[in-house]
């Protein structure tokens, strides 16, 4: 079924992490065509699997629903989210939460103790981010607060199929204001690819992570020593591959030829 | 009246810039201390005067208005703005406008001609900073539309005494999710100040830039070729003229202790 990307990296695949909206589904409830099934492939060859996104507009258990909603059974612990890792980063810091996030995801952090200190913690509030938010957060940080980021990314694939801000313009913005620099929990941190490789059990040169983000997906895999595989769906835009500077990745049209590939890949090196 | 600050460039000066938020009035209303008689004085003694400021709250003539409130009758050619500069800008390049700016600046670019392409302008929108606005700003950008930032501060004295965002935050962040640079047009760009200076009608050497944002203001200046005095109102805050790589400007209490100053220092030069 094809012969292996050139750049391709032929160490043997013993787990897969996958990115949720853009390779799995958009929007939340309409799949990519073929994806579903291809998930089930995966399941089916006992390829250990994660799901890691950096969405953060829903819960972790909103999430998982909505997966069920769409024919996938995922286990709590099978995926990872940003907010999981805030949730470990504030009680080891200390830090209490002043959040801006989507109000989907406040409740993740309701039993949070108080802290010493105090953090902002950006997602990617979509709405919210309106001017006395984000005034309120810097003011905080003149105050001394220090600034987490679930996430970074650019856009994401809004539900009319074009492009929309995510929370990384606005961490920036925050960045810039305050002068501080925020420390990164999702995609592309190495401590959030580390988590996910860790609960696989395996070497991160024997994980691969598909993704439709160039960036936080691929690059940040690639960064960590995993493999990284870039699907033309979602947020893909015609070149992005030629936006990184590593050229040891692979691309596939979609989550279907993806899974097909590396299941030729596998049998390839037997 | 005080020795000339260590570092103070001895060239005589023929010409004055003022800011105007922080060094003039805060919130627009409430004049700095003796800053009104200051700028008589500075009248009186012939100094050639511009207001060059980075405000894009008011339009050109609200502004003319305000400062006449305050006692301080200004010609219209006296007062540079950062509209003025998009104006000339979107003229010469053949752009329309995508305005997202505060309401009051609306009107100033209500006769603009429909150009060949689209700009997005950016300045201090307040609280029409919000996700809708940005969000379609940012599609204009992937659409092909360039960015112009009116002003790139990070920040100003807001009418209750402490910092706000300014117009930078959301500039750099349509920087970063686009990935295209704005062209600057208010300060510290070096086209601002030299039509500042050009106005005046003489060297830049021999012209003062007063104002109390340590990197527009006077970092900017003495970018261009003038020389800078920091004022310690407004939004300065104790350590800001160490941020600065020059080390190569002045620094008062305010402007009252600035004019005193370039008083005595333009005696002392005979």
């Amino acid at each position: 079924m094809g012969s292996p990307s050139p750049g391709f990296n032929p160490q043997p695949i013993r787990g897969i992490l996958l990115d949720l909206g853009g390779v799995v589904y958009v929007g939340k409830d309409q799949p990519i065509p073929g994806a579903v099934q291809a998930i089930r492939r995966l399941r089916d060859t006992l390829h250990p699997l994660r799901f890691i996104t950096n969405t953060t507009r829903r819960s972790h258990s909103q999430i998982l629903r909505d997966l069920a909603k769409l024919g996938l059974d995922v286990a709590p612990e099978e995926l990872l989210t940003p907010a999981q890792m805030a949730r470990a980063y504030l009680s080891a810091h200390n830090l209490s939460p002043c959040l801006l996030v989507h109000p989907n995801l406040e409740s993740e952090f309701a039993d949070m103790a108080t802290g010493s200190h105090d953090a902002v913690v950006v997602g990617d509030a979509g709405h919210s981010f309106d001017y006395e938010h984000l005034n309120t957060a810097y003011r905080k940080m003149i105050d001394g607060a220090e600034l987490i980021a679930l996430a970074k990314n650019r856009n994401f694939q809004d539900d009319d199929g074009q492009l929309s801000l995510d929370a990384g313009p606005f961490v920036v913005a925050l960045e810039y204001a305050s002068g501080k620099t925020a420390t990164l929990l999702g995609k592309p941190s190495p401590d959030f690819f580390a988590l996910a490789v860790q609960s696989i059990g395996c070497a991160a040169a024997n994980v691969v992570m598909i993704g439709d983000d160039v960036e936080s997906d691929v690059g940040g895999a690639v960064s960590a020593g995993l493999q990284g595989l870039l699907v033309r769906t979602g947020k893909y835009r015609k070149g992005d591959e030629i936006r990184l500077e590593s050229t040891d990745i692979m691309v596939q049209d979609s989550l279907v030829e993806a899974v097909a590939f590396l299941d030729s890949a596998c049998s390839h090196l037997g």
